[in-house]
């Protein structure tokens, strides 16, 4: 049987997880540090709440699951802070004990969460092997060892282990500080949205085509690191005005109102040649289908917020 | 008070740091898995008993102690085990896990001990940051990952960080099966010594002079990698001739006996520039000088365990 143990399962791309892990025939092992208030029993999947960083609640619980496949997301990301916090150093140690554990109690086929903040962001499309992995921050840094270290392992064990590389997410559960979850509230309410020029090119997709890359990812032989990400870059203005012309709100969108750091990067558009040809897996939604559907969720987010306790 | 915590400190640098660190001034606090058995209380040094793969060990042992620098050396370090064990990993988490605690208990100052062998393996001299790190090990790996980790956690912190890269050692206390102590070895005891063809270029020190480098660079302001080496280069066979000609036993040595590994370097050496200008170091010993010594010192062990017990 078919068992994966999936980390940071509460978290905004881990709990899109879930289905697609169903779907695949997973007996699904969850683990987020509270396990969630408003767990089905019925959904058949198995909560643990654990701090991953305590190497004692690591040890007995991958003894407890002994998972055959692991898909690993926790990791700090408090935004603003994630970006520069030492915390990262905890979580390459915390993955290096998960790993351990996980290849001990019989693991086979792994895969970790990267970034793409490891690669050197000068401009352009970005490919596994072929862009230069020069990390300018705490977390790309962090990240990009842990990735190495990864392989280390993979290389002197029977372990099958691959990596991910997530560029730009939006979506339900988003934390709401990032940008297409700040500019879509703050349009739902009427609020004007003051932006930089947006005319940077980014490579967006949905946090459920992020989770569906991911699992297709775990369940093929595909090693090291894949880009996720849809090929296709799209600027921040149009993501903006996409998000408005939904609401008639365009006037509410001020571009150009706010300075754009000196080191902005021009371009960051991921080569999907290993997702596409590799792995095999397609996004599920055009940009106007996810941009539709992560309005939706926050209208309904919104109206949640909105409605008298009773 | 400057007080230094000192692990691998019954090791064969570790140990040769003791007297360095004494004449510098700092207190001593000495880790070992072991404590030694001939440890002389009056030396002032002050030794733990430490697994530091054990976090909660680590936790208490910087919390009692809470020194100002921190020497690392502890490693896996079997002989022909070392270079692909994955137990190189776990000492990258715990390396981790003790420079976290050592940071938060009040920590200023640390080197950690690298090695050459984090260098890509192409033949020359090799400078510590225009030579490629791709190493191919994963001892290298490892090593090579935690000193990019040092370097994210240093930028971070107020911690000041440096990392000794140490190329080729003999001296006491050398695990048998390496070169230089194999060979003394073998000709004190009158025995053959089958060689390869001894024409490898490498860069030795004597293991004091190691352990006076790297206490030098903890009592500098020094930061990043530094090689930890001679600058010159010298023959395996000059260095295994040099040996039997002391015992005036040359032809007890067959060089080109045995066959020389597929992948093995031609020429291993350390720009020493960072070390000699920057460190202001420079070697107490000459290479005639250390082979004297390295010499004199398993004559002295060999007598020792030919001696009765009495």
């Amino acid at each position: 049987m078919r068992k994966v143990l999936l980390t940071g399962a509460s978290g905004f791309i881990g709990r899109q997880c879930l289905p697609f892990l169903h779907e695949r025939g997973f007996s699904v092992h969850a683990v987020s540090r509270h396990a969630p208030a408003d767990h089905d029993p019925a959904s058949g999947t198995t909560w643990h709440a654990t701090d991953l960083r305590d190497p004692d609640a690591v040890a007995r619980l991958l003894e407890e699951v002994a998972p055959t496949h692991l898909l690993h997301f926790a990791w700090i990301a408090t935004p603003g802070v994630y970006w520069t916090s030492l915390e990262n150093l905890d979580w390459v140690r915390a993955s290096l004990d998960l790993l351990k554990r996980f290849e001990q109690h019989g693991g086979q086929r792994v895969v970790m969460a990267g970034t793409c903040a490891e690669y050197e962001w000068g401009s352009g499309v970005f490919h596994e092997t072929r862009s230069p992995l020069v990390p300018a921050t705490t977390y790309g840094q962090s990240k990009n060892h842990l990735r190495g270290l990864l392989e280390t392992f993979a290389r002197r064990t029977e372990t099958s282990a691959a990596w991910g590389r997530i560029f730009f997410v939006h979506g339900p559960h988003e934390p709401h500080a990032r940008l297409v979850a700040s500019v879509a509230r703050a349009l739902l309410r009427g609020q004007n949205v003051a932006c930089t020029h947006g005319r940077q090119v980014r490579d967006f997709l949905h946090a459920e085509d992020v989770a569906s890359a991911f699992v297709a990812l775990l369940d093929s032989d595909v090693t090291g690191a894949v880009n996720i990400g849809s090929g296709r870059g799209v600027t921040l203005g149009e993501v903006i005005h996409g998000l408005a012309d939904r609401l008639d709100a365009r006037a509410l969108v001020q571009l150009g109102a706010r300075e754009c750091p000196a080191d902005e990067v021009a371009t960051l558009v991921a080569d999907v040649g290993r997702l596409t040809h590799e792995v095999g897996w397609k996004p599920a939604f055009t940009l106007d289908e996810a941009l539709d559907r992560t309005l939706a969720s926050w209208q309904d987010e919104l109206a949640r917020e909105q409605a008298p306790c009773d």
